[in-house]
């Protein structure tokens, strides 16, 4: 049911978990931190699934499951590894009324399921590449949760592969890193900064840690997705070796990747209106909503007649809903339609009927315009094409508001308390001076940028050492 | 790798294991218990659950996802349901380096998260129905594990739906059943039995289960689905109540059902022979395999442009692939695709070539064919609708061959030891005869079918007392 959403300028806080509520997208669940994706989210969730899935296997990947246990052992055989995960772990002590020998962890990733089953699966040059993919849960025990993006329980898309070389494995995880960006540009019309980890934010266990970084609407950063290059850490670990062609028997490289339900997060806080979540046209599973203006049963027949004869030649070129409940004020189904975020409102009543034509809403800009009956599929395809584009351009145009090439600690500072947003700084490589910002500051290195425009000398902003490219800062979920 | 699988008739539960190995569809995970699903392996899962998907999608249900943990307090709240399922739970004592206030089960079945929600989400008529169903990976502490067949973590879809009224909700049970048994007999080629479970056999919770029962080669039945009417239990338990129409306040009524990975199992047992499993081409990920017959370097170039210009017009035809790996002899090739039931093989050597003809395999038959390339197309959708059906008629002759109308106890029981199968019997319809039986001859009532064609009189097999039609028993997986 339609319900009230706190406006974003009153308390963002509260506007994202309106959001949530009144678009239906998920609720909390009876345990602490768990979350129930709720049909209209996890609808959001299944068409972000197909489309990156279809990335994944046109790039030669394949899936594959592992199981939910881990054997507490597994998990302290990486150091790094364990010192990163084993904090957060839920512990399972008891099975079939018994307890357990050696508990088990629930995966918070699965590096150390999958190498112990890469070893067994390994042995020559002809084993590898292995490219294999997983859709599953994980959990990590969090102290402070929030609905998709920080939650106990969450789901995701791990890969993790297995490579003859260092140089197949750095380009595996570029590869991925390319996919991610893609998809957050073209698919979630979220813009991204592609980068690399600092030492300090890496994933527990790489040697290289890639990142894909958005800008939300509070102008916080959100991490979208990683692309780890492993290295030869967890093949050691897990003792994985395979005779090379040249018949030397060597380590296996290895690529982690992921990204998760957060990103349905993403969407909200980077599209989202004080009418609630907008969904990006091409992630939409409903894109275009039709609502019948009806009073009583005045007209009504006709009413349904002229939209079966309008849709009936939409099948497959987008997807569309009727609205036919009764006893609901056309009104009261606008608002509920828009708070569940379809992209493009179709308003059908007796003097539209009368004129042979259809009023058309946009939702991300509230347009609205009368289409003749004739023009009208066109006219869909190309609003649904323009709200995709806008979408994007808007969030970029926003982003690029709130950057700031930044030169001075102390006026940086100020803008990062209020309003915040994303700092091109300069560093000087030293973990010490990247903790200082972060105690005083509270932002972080969001990585260090490919591609960077801003390689040029500076001075770190914190210590004044010489700094060879700027990086980028901002406060972060 | 080709491996070696065991004769049926030598030993079948090996052949079953190395038809798994060989077929690269599962291995054992270091957990007790636990199982990989190999990318073999999951390409069937993933059709099975697109097809099935759809199913439940067309009749309008829609997904959703409910949380993996289950405080125990739950569980125990109806009060059939924690007696079959509370000894079968994993239990999560610790989370975040503590220990829990109130320990945590993993889901077994998810009914008693899903009405706390419903609890919440249903007030009014007018939020029903509710139609949803989620693909999900569930745990049951199981002492004697088979890999597919029984695990302790298992992937399924469960369905979960809410309604105003009982013939609703049982409308909806055998709607499912309905499904299922489409599924099972058009795109898994596996011929099955729908009908009642009795008392002793029903699901926990439930006031009426469905099932569908198939028969495998060792003549063993598969419970391959079940559909359970929960009646009001589940609304009772966690006071789900809706005000009606008619402004009375009323219990809602319930349903969940599901299939799961276990029918991999099925498929293995159904169609596999000592070459190892034969994928049904509907479900299918690589339904046609191309291997070059190539010796050297010789006639190469020539033989992939004719496989070039062959398959170019294949695309949404059918799924193909083409085994270019060098370094394999084709012998080797042909194994392994056999093994990994691929259903129909092609094969393109240099006299091939000069014929403008390749050779066509059919895995289930070995039939082996020339067909000129110009009628090649075709030949290859009519060969794999031909396979499609054979694999259920020859499982339907073989459950024919198999079956036994039976009224004499030492003869069921004689017939049951060697070689068993499917009893048609009758029972008194009390529990004691049915448990004594079990107790006997470790045969079960697989389900008092629907439509029966035996509803006649007669006198129960064990006790002799009136019974009004036959039941079907069998030892069961």
């Amino acid at each position: 049911m339609a319900k009230r959403i706190t406006k974003r300028s009153e308390d963002y806080s509260r506007w994202y978990t309106d959001v949530i509520a009144a678009g239906q997208l998920a609720d909390y669940a009876p345990v602490k931190g768990c979350m129930v994706i709720k049909p209209n989210g996890y609808a959001l969730w299944e068409k972000m699934q197909a489309t990156m899935d279809k990335m994944f296997k046109d790039a030669g990947h394949v899936n594959a499951y592992f199981p939910l246990f881990i054997p507490e052992s597994f998990m302290k055989k990486e150091a790094d590894h364990v010192e990163g995960f084993a904090p957060e772990c839920a512990v399972v002590t008891h099975g079939g009324g018994k307890k357990l020998e050696e508990p088990l962890m629930i995966r918070p990733t699965s590096e150390t399921i999958v190498w112990s089953m890469y070893k067994k699966w390994i042995q020559s040059y002809r084993d590898l590449p292995i490219l294999i993919n997983q859709w599953a849960n994980v959990v990590r025990w969090e102290m402070r949760t929030r609905l998709f993006l920080r939650t106990t329980e969450f789901l995701w898309q791990e890969g993790h592969t297995a490579h003859a070389t260092d140089e197949e494995a750095e380009e595996e995880a570029l590869k991925i890193l390319k996919i991610y960006t893609k998809f957050s540009e073209e698919y979630m019309a979220i813009p991204v900064i592609q980068g690399l980890k600092t030492e300090k934010e890496r994933f527990a266990g790489a040697v290289r840690t890639y990142t894909i970084e958005a800008m939300m609407q509070d102008r916080r950063a959100l991490q979208a997705g990683t692309s780890h290059n492993l290295g030869q850490n967890f093949a050691r670990a897990f003792d994985v070796t395979f005779q090379d062609e040249d018949g030397k028997v060597k380590l296996v490289y290895a690529t982690s990747w992921g990204v998760s339900t957060r990103l349905i997060g993403a969407i909200i806080m980077t599209h989202g209106d004080d009418s609630g979540i907008i969904m990006p046209p091409k992630l939409a599973s409903t894109q275009v909503v039709i609502i019948p203006i009806i009073k009583g049963e005045e007209g009504k027949n006709e009413i349904f007649e002229y939209i079966e004869q309008i849709t009936i030649s939409w099948n497959g070129k987008f997807s569309f809903k009727v609205d036919d409940r009764e006893g609901y004020r056309p009104g009261w189904k606008f608002n509920e339609w828009e708070q569940r975020g379809v992209p493009l409102r179709i308003e059908i009543g007796p003097k539209d009927y009368e004129k042979q034509q259809v009023i058309m809403v946009r939702r991300d800009t509230g347009e609205k315009n009368p289409v003749p009956i004739e023009e009208l599929s066109i006219a869909i395809e190309k609003a649904l094409d323009n709200i995709q584009l806008n979408l994007y351009k808007r969030a970029l145009k926003f982003r690029d508001e709130y950057t700031f090439i930044i030169d001075d600690y102390e006026e940086f500072k100020t803008k990062n308390d209020d309003p915040g947003g994303f700092f091109w700084m300069h560093w000087c490589g030293k973990t010490e001076c990247e903790d200082r910002m972060q105690e005083e500051t509270k932002a972080t290195i969001r990585c260090i940028p490919m591609d960077n425009p801003y390689k040029e000398e500076g001075k770190c902003l914190l210590c004044g050492e010489p700094s060879h490219e700027r990086v980028v800062v901002a406060k972060a979920y």
